[in-house]
């Protein structure tokens, strides 16, 4: 496994104490760590709104709108987009409780095609994805994802994959998940043909 | 008023005849433009969906999931964000019945500090703003906007400001609205200090 300069394995037992309360959910570790990202003007990456089909608004007053009837839509794109350092970064999150792979039904096809659209135009595009069981939460950069795509049949991305090819992201207090580290080592380093 | 090579005045008659029934709506240009740049791998940039706040969800069926109760909130970012030539891209994009000024309170001070952060931060950032009484759609950069709000204490932003340090967007069949070529001009011109 690749791990970025100072960023430590992670203990992976399922009894680890956690420190605090936060951290039980891999969305709002993120928006927490983005939070912080923007507070310190580091970053400006938002995770975009649920997207949906509004179907019915009341109007109790003139100036309020109540939504009475939507559906959620599958989304086209990724979860989380912004800027750092000038570049565009693009990336979808993604949980699951399966310890031994991650499935690939968890990212329908349309966004498949916008990351690969995402690498060719030179974002900076990944995939962060938690394994709960194992407490671990990876980086799988596209071209690394894409590559699997190409080279395999399987629904499946197994855990030894983004333990060769991943950066496990560390997890701390503040910020949360401080993925933005290994970025900084992809584009700073020798490995920067990854992103 | 600035015009990039090859881009003419559009006229600007209330009973100028419309070559179709699009264009009526500033949104659904800009998305049929985004689809052209999306089909055409020149740049990949998405209108968020609308920022809500789910309050009540009804399960008809277990793979079924219908909002019975949700708001609109006031968005925190711009609307549209995305990738062109590597760069972050990211604007908002409203348009007016005025004929005279564009309303400041078109913009949430949320946005504002957005839009001044991505500025920092050295994307491509600026408004798109149709004037719907005068058939033009102006870019403004976050340069200009931005020094408009620190030199001036109006609540408006007059047509003139537009004409003299805005750039029109020509209005075609297809894309809708060629605004990507108002950036190239500015970042391949002499003018790239602009965004």
């Amino acid at each position: 496994m690749k791990y970025p300069n100072g960023i430590k394995r992670q203990k992976t037992t399922d009894n680890r104490i956690r420190y605090d309360n936060r951290g039980m959910n891999l969305e709002s570790d993120l928006n927490d760590s983005n939070r912080y990202y923007i507070d310190k003007e580091i970053a400006f990456i938002y995770k975009k709104p649920t997207p949906i089909q509004i179907t019915k608004v009341d109007f109790p007053s003139r100036n309020s709108a109540v939504i009475k009837e939507a559906f959620f839509k599958e989304p086209s794109t990724t979860d989380y987009n912004g800027i750092y350092q000038g570049k565009y970064i693009d990336f979808e999150a993604k949980e699951t409780n399966n310890r031994t792979s991650f499935p690939l039904n968890n990212i329908n096809k349309h966004q498949i095609k916008h990351i690969e659209n995402v690498y060719n135009a030179h974002g900076i595009c990944f995939l962060v994805v938690r394994f709960n069981k194992l407490n671990s939460t990876y980086i799988l950069f596209a071209k690394d994802f894409l590559n699997f795509l190409k080279e395999n049949k399987r629904k499946s991305i197994p855990v030894k994959y983004f333990e060769e090819y991943g950066y496990l992201i560390e997890e701390k207090y503040i910020p949360r998940l401080n993925y933005l580290k290994i970025i900084d080592e992809v584009l700073g380093g020798i490995e920067n043909e990854r992103c």
